[in-house]
């Protein structure tokens, strides 16, 4: 079996977050073909919802879950960054790679803003049969909140643990974590990171912006799971192995 | 808590069967706008996949499963009943049910055509919220043969046992289970069913026909899981527990 790998798509990547739901067709065409052109083994790929879902999350204050009654802010927050999975599964399938995709509210459950059931088997067994599995950040049910959002982040940190995976790679619109003066930090660790002014996300982010990323991977660091963060131009030096310029998150 | 249902809408109910994925719109409008007047606890719909899903499956031979190289089958015959999925909420939303989709290729796991995995607290949680989920026949990943179909029946019997839920109603086009005189059979058990001469279903079904229903619900009896099988024009009667003029299936 070759190598298997996790390649997540920001939200800001794919979608512009200035507007509400505005997919970045061009964007995810680029993507697509050099994911086409790279394919060397198993890939999951996931995506943030960006602008198809935050906004509606937040409008329905799917931070403080959901109650009897009062659950249209799941359907819709849901059908937006369904709308976006759809697009990116179209744009990879276009390009030759079969893709198909995964829905988190479908199939997993959370408590207290965590994963707490996420079935990964029939995962596994589709990349073992060549399927590129594409998931995304969603609103899931939450046995103690009715509901909550679950981010990409944590569902790649879920999936790399539960199937093997080594290497996660996290394409982004900027060339990789960025110190106070816009300069690219090379790694982090657990040891680094409180030393670490980073920059904070200047858009609608309800999952917590590359201060919840990092924690998430440092949390794959704590599994012996890698990160790469980098920016999107350099997804075929991520999948390749070389090196992006971005970067590495990793254990001590 | 109210009294929790799961009713099943016959593929043949709601698409044409004679044509390749041909939604019938008006049927579904009129059971949407009944399953709304008579909202009183919580219900599941699973629904069959009649002509969107069937044809597909036959095309592509999942019954014989998929293979590395070959998933072409898996993502077109997903597509079509998730079309009809898609309908289905649609027409229950228009009506004012608070309808969600849930798709069991993105949750479910097989081994030999059976269930092996269904993660269901998500969908008591929706119960709890008063959604209702709208689940669907499908093909789900299967760790023997690569992919199955697993029919709405199946589905049916595994919610019904981890959900507690005592009263299974499928809508059909006939109003029950016909003998060879086309007599209805008004109740059915392991004890009689030896004995039972029933008609077959002349469409096109991967999923075994009348005969494979009953065998999933009797083994819904086994579990003190009472089913009821009646024509769609009888839902209201069924939902509020009267008389539906059909055939019962239950316990000796």
């Amino acid at each position: 079996m070759s190598e298997r790998l996790i390649l997540k798509l920001g939200g800001s990547v794919i979608t512009d977050k200035r507007a509400d739901c505005a997919v970045n067709r061009e964007q995810l065409a680029s993507i697509a073909s050099a994911i086409a052109d790279a394919q060397n083994g198993g890939f999951i790929v996931i995506h943030g919802a960006g602008s198809c879902g935050h906004p509606e999350a937040k409008r329905y204050h799917l931070d403080k879950g959901a109650a009897k009654g009062g659950t249209e802010g799941i359907f819709v927050t849901h059908r937006a960054v369904s709308g976006l999975n759809d697009a990116v599964v179209g744009a990879l399938r276009e390009n030759g790679v079969a893709a198909v995709g995964i829905h988190p509210l479908h199939t997993c459950v959370a408590d207290n803003g965590r994963l707490a059931g996420f079935e990964t088997r029939h995962i596994g067994k589709m990349l073992d049969l060549g399927i590129v599995p594409v998931i995304h950040g969603d609103v899931v049910m939450d046995l103690s909140r009715g509901a909550c959002i679950v981010s990409g982040d944590q569902l790649a940190r879920c999936l790399a643990v539960a199937l093997s995976i080594r290497r996660v790679g996290l394409a982004t619109d900027v060339p990789g974590v960025l110190d106070n003066n816009g300069a690219v930090v090379p790694a982090i660790t657990r040891k680094t990171v409180r030393g670490l002014a980073i920059g904070s996300s200047s858009h609608t982010d309800v999952t917590g912006g590359m201060k919840g990323k990092i924690d998430e991977l440092l949390g794959l660091a704590d599994h012996g799971i890698r990160s790469d963060i980098f920016h999107v131009s350099r997804i075929p030096d991520f999948l390749s192995g070389s090196g992006h310029g971005g970067t590495v998150v990793r254990g001590d």
